[in-house]
């Protein structure tokens, strides 16, 4: 089994058990094919471990105090008791223990020598993995070896739907607050499955589970497979839970492979009465198949995957391998297929946030998924698609027309962003308030339009949210009459230690951006797609004169920043706000608080939470001049104390780009290792997914130096001397570019289907790139 | 609340929490009414709690490897916030800790001050109880003081139906057995109930569950009253689980009293579609009384059950204290009004034996009943007369006829003996072997018969389990031609060590004794009762001559002791086992095992589990001299290991009655404290309710000197030097005799409605009591 495993860059060690890092490790291990997740819980359970499997786009209430991503069974679980001595961290003495994460593979490896209490020693070794190919069969194949004594062997296989959310209810208070001790207390577990059927098959068990108040389904198919032993299998059904057995004599030396094999469908797949006959259709196909033969796809699928989408740092393994873990959680979380789910803050590795969907999605993780696995961008702006219904909803509970979308959205594109803090103590104010949200769905559309050049997309779904989020805008901004501009009040920007303020200047210029961009597509779709346009105008209502007074609303948008300033105020009113200085820092360079001041009271100061008007510098990098880029970042990362996992990562990019290449490198460290060092010490909680694609960002348009400006691809690197080179891959209109970065030069090799040559600029110059040859630009 | 408490004596007290104590404190603290038994966990639950609540009767089998007496809701359950801080003990620092057990008055008093995160110092003050005189009624009554605060609180009462049994599966070890710890993992836990009805009522919640094999339905309407202070009460429900929650405005020094009330029914009760209606409207009715409206009738049962059955002993506040806690648990766990339940092993304060009945309940615990609480004596044989269908069953499985009762019991009768050790190794032979808990049934029926002259019921039912136990020991006791007697082989005798031998003499001399008193209480109907025996004779195809058979057989039955012997031979061939003397013992001076023996290997010695030959002495003490008696207590002593916590309650008897009264005394100790100092260390298990019933032997038979001797009352009572005197009340053929005992004298108060003299003896001198006059009788 070691062979399987891939050279040390693309592997996650953890090397002895410690209970205190057990939650941490099953956050890091977890395995998933974008259709479901499972953190690396130990197969036997442990006290203190927080198993969970989340089925991507299974949503549910009920008990909850707000709708949760639904834990659903471990298909991992197994009980092996030698001779009646359970082996688990708890009954025996561990003689050896490691588990290694393959990246390249996405495969968990684990070896444990237990020793029970009559001194028996066994050597179980096993890999579980989410099959990559066939997205609905999940496998644990594992390995017995008999050291020093021959006995009975039961192997008990379990699915179990008795299985909870963790509840954190408002008026909850715990420190820490993911405390995994007062997980375990009852009051904080929410139930969301409920009994369908229980039944013995042809070939294992199957358990079939319904949410309490959404109406879907979920169909797990299992078996176990012993190869190679003369052995007895049994089945037992109960009202919730399925399980088999499997006994056998094993003698002193003698090794026993084995396979837990589960296929899962729910009724987001295939029809209610369909489920149970896929799932053993594919649990049946898979018995049939030797390990090899399962396994096989699934590591084809994963070579193509890092094909597209793997970087080299070459003379930094450990930072490599720290980029490709943030890779590795992108790839297993997200689902081209699907195109009614989107990815959560916390992933599938996780609880936290609930499986809610922010704007995380389209400013830091989309750019990942269009420039190396475009389908997969294209799923996760049809879920926004899909939910544009909930969406509208929410416009008009407001009093607005077209789509305002949530600041936290699960299965219906509602908002679900709970309004109070755990603790129930304060309020939380962005469901209301951050608005931005909106215009950064228009900006996920444009971004993933203009780099795949995917019209078919913009003409069918994509102008749809385009026109619907400016209709938004458009009833949503408010007119002043004393001074003829539109205005936006009592909003939240990016930055959040200030919950109400006027006219944020990064939610008014994006509101901008998003009824112009909005209105020149119309013109677009006008010109070249009219039938398909007038469908939509008629659908919407919409006609030239409402998209003319976005136009002209756009010019009037107040942006309290004029011509010829450097600085940018962040909202109305922020300089005249106390100046508290940061004067501390941690070991990791990470502000301290002033004295008296947290979350909850930094308002009152120019101190903000994560970037804001250095994200508006970013996201729009055509609008603003070196200059006022530098002069703000300048400005505000003295004021940021990055009390958001996004923070790290733009400043890493901006930090390059405006020269600040010291910082840029301490953010890029913060963000890159925020779950393998846990630097912010909730990565039990969920893997932060965003800071994830902010790594991947950080790598391309930080390092690499990628930027889109009029629609066209730029090059502006920089590498810290340790790095001899960089390379990563691109997809571009149909096409492949390969980019490698030293200090000295970028080499390019660009494919494309038909040929064409691409533009693009290298340090401002225009550099034209034939297909299929290595094109070397010397640098500055 | 403290003014509640009775004297010193009654108390039952925890002064600290110590969590290593967590689970036997849970045990000890069992609150009841016999139609629950509620275990003292702390109403905000705990990490390591284990919370159980057994309605008695209530079993299902289902996930379990055996039928279990089902773990139901818990309706002491509550969680209090402070401003959003929890009150528990894993979030505060506790100030004050301490917990009562009020024997008399069944009520569990307790404190606890907790300073949360925040500083603020919290006073909770509770009782619980399970209210006597209305048994479907449950209460919480406490009260919170904010002593330095002032700020939000809100109470969270919830019912929740997600319980769990812990399932210690076959093939399962740990060692200790019964580590809490363990007890969390999710493979030990079995679900019985599954979702009925969860409901907003009038007056509060309602939750309704069913059993999933058995078809019992289960409901509990709940709800929280609050007095004296502005609240906002709040109700939810859920799919297993519904709340109430009650939040108000606390001022520092303010107090604030509220009640927890939950009335709970099941289709044991009443029908199906009835439970909903009687519990809210014993909920209502609840709620429209006091507190101490509610009380008062519970506090005058509680009163009347101890004018029954109190024992006082002067010079010894802590036996007297002990004596009385074994009491207590005699009385909370038995339901004089339901005829179909009984008592399992570990009363209803735990899960040990799985609610089993075993001969503990006619053997060691029936005597208490029937000379205090013949109501509740009746109600348990009751009990063994509707099982008499799975035992009728168990007879013709086995090829036999008439009614076999099981070793273990539940709700059918039928055999629920696990037939393995919880840890896969050892077979467990006592279902199969112990065939004398057939005759333990006849007996306790005419014990019952004998001191209550209850012959209704001996009529309508006693005899039913007379002719159908002698039915089934003619039918399988083995006729042996060469010697012209009946044999039993392949049996196990009371004595657990030895599980396969021939003639055990207590069960051949039980045989002959039930089918001998079977056959005289047939002649006594046919004089009495014609026609009812007529009927009996039809429905059990019984004759005149099957009954003469029994007399015959009876004549016949091999017994190895003949007259002019001293010692008994426990079973044939017992004489030849190897001699292992027992040379060390432990601080409570009870045996070790001699090296190299246990459990399992002692069957090759003369060493016993427990009373086997003694047990037979005393269970018939007219049919053996006092020479016989003292013989075979000296020998069989020595070799008695007492790894049954029934064994030392009968060596106390047995030693006074032998003279042996240094080692009555160190047994007495053992058995009445075998649960309050833990001397088995498993008392978080349940209670040892047979050496509770053994306890109350010791005092009564023991002490008291009392035993029934040709059908009369006789005396001859022992006192150690530091008692001054002990006093007990009897209940006799409708009649109540006090009695009390000192060095020199017995006081007798004879009170019978006829106004009968009673005929006793004391020491061997008949003594004559007429009705209502004290009678002193001085003692050699």
């Amino acid at each position: 089994m070691r062979s399987l495993l891939s050279d040390k860059e693309w592997l996650v060690e953890e090397s002895a058990f410690n209970d205190e890092k057990l939650n941490y490790y099953e956050t890091i291990f977890t395995v998933g094919n974008g259709y479901l997740g499972t953190r690396g819980s130990l197969e036997e359970g442990h006290q203190a471990g927080l198993q969970g499997t989340y089925l991507n786009g299974v949503f549910d209430h009920h008990a909850s105090f707000i709708v949760d991503l639904v834990n659903a069974p471990d298909w991992t679980s197994l009980s092996i008791w030698v001779d009646g001595n359970r082996l688990d961290l708890h009954s025996c003495e561990i003689l050896e223990y490691r588990r290694i994460l393959d990246l390249k593979q996405g495969l968990l490896y684990r070896i444990t020598r237990f020793k029970d209490a009559a001194g028996r020693i066994t050597r179980y070794e096993s890999i579980r993995y989410a099959n990559f190919s066939q997205r609905h069969l999940f496998e644990v194949n594992a390995t017995l070896t008999a050291e020093n004594y021959s006995a009975d062997v039961t192997i008990e296989s379990d699915i179990d739907g008795q299985v909870y959310n963790i509840d954190l209810k408002p008026a909850y208070k715990v420190e820490p607050r993911f405390s995994p001790q007062v997980r375990w207390l009852k009051w904080s577990r929410s139930k969301h499955l409920a009994h369908v059927e229980a039944a013995t098959t042809d070939s294992g068990v199957y358990l079939e589970l319904k949410t309490l108040d959404r109406p879907h389904h979920i169909g797990y198919a299992s078996a176990v497979k012993v190869e190679g032993v003369d052995h007895r299998l049994q089945t037992q059904t109960q009202y919730e839970k399925v399980g088999a057995s499997v006994s056998f004599d094993l003698q002193e030396g003698q090794s026993v492979n084995f396979q837990k094999l589960t296929a899962i469908y729910t009724s987001r797949d295939v029809d209610k009465s369909q489920i149970r006959s896929h799932c053993t259709d594919v649990l049946q196909q898979a018995l049939q198949q030797s390990a090899e033969q399962r396994l096989q796809p699934h590591l084809e699928t994963w070579q193509r995957k890092w094909d597209d989408c793997d970087i080299r740092i070459d003379g930094d393994a450990e930072a490599n391998r720290a980029v490709r873990f943030n890779i590795y959680h992108l790839l297993i979380t997200a689902n081209e297929f699907d195109h009614r789910a989107n990815i959560g803050a916390k992933s599938l590795s996780g609880e936290g946030y609930k499986g809610h969907v922010f704007w995380d999605t389209e400013i830091f993780m989309l750019p990942f998924y269009i420039y190396t696995q475009p389908e997969t961008a294209r799923a996760l702006l049809m879920y926004r698609y899909h939910t544009m219904p909930g969406a509208r909803d929410y416009a008009r509970e407001n009093g607005n027309e077209g789509a305002r979308y949530p600041w936290e959205s699960a299965d219906t594109g509602h908002e679900v962003t709970p309004p109070w803090t755990a603790d129930g103590k304060e309020r939380i104010w962005t469901g209301e308030r951050e608005l931005h949200i909106t215009s950064a769905i228009a900006f996920g559309v444009l971004s993933y339009v203009n780099a795949t050049g995917d019209t078919g997309f913009l003409v069918d779904y994509g102008a749809e949210i385009l026109f619907e989020t400016a209709r938004f805008w458009s009833s949503r901004m408010e007119y002043k009459p004393e001074t003829d501009r539109y205005e936006l009040t009592d909003v939240e920007g990016p930055d959040e230690f200030h919950e109400l303020v006027d006219n944020s200047v990064y939610t008014n210029w994006l509101v901008k951006w998003n009824l112009q961009k909005s209105a020149r597509y119309y013109h677009w779709m006008k010109e070249n797609h009219p039938s398909e346009l007038a469908r939509l105008n008629q659908a919407l209502a919409l006609d030239d004169a409402a998209v003319a007074a976005w136009q002209a609303m756009a010019e009037k948008i107040y942006i309290p920043f004029k011509e010829g300033e450097e600085l940018i105020e962040q909202f109305e009113g922020y300089f005249q706000l106390d100046e508290i200085p940061i004067t501390e820092w941690d070991e990791n360079n990470m502000p301290f608080y002033p004295e008296g001041y947290n979350h909850f009271n930094s308002d009152t100061t120019t101190l903000i939470k994560q970037p804001d008007v250095v994200m508006l510098l970013y996201v729009l990098p055509d609008e603003f001049s070196d200059a006022v880029k530098r002069a703000n970042y300048e400005y505000y990362e003295a004021r940021t104390m990055h009390k958001s996992s996004l923070s790290p990562a733009i400043h890493t990019i901006m930090g390059i780009e405006t020269n600040h290449f010291e910082k840029a490198l301490q953010y890029f460290e913060r963000a890159a290792f925020v779950d393998l060092v846990d630097n912010q010490g909730n990565t039990l909680d969920g893997i932060h997914i965003a800071s994830a694609g902010g790594t991947w960002q950080a790598m391309v348009n930080g390092f690499g130096g990628m930027r889109v400006k009029n629609r066209k691809l730029t090059f502006k690197p920089w590498l810290p001397d340790k790095w001899g080179s960089i390379s990563y891959g691109l997809q571009w209109r149909s096409g492949r570019l390969d980019v490698s970065v030293s200090a000295a030069q970028m080499h390019f090799t660009w494919r494309h289907p038909d040929h064409q040559e691409l533009a693009i600029m290298v340090q401002g110059k225009d550099v034209s790139l034939p297909p299929n040859q290595l094109i070397s630009v010397a640098l500055n």
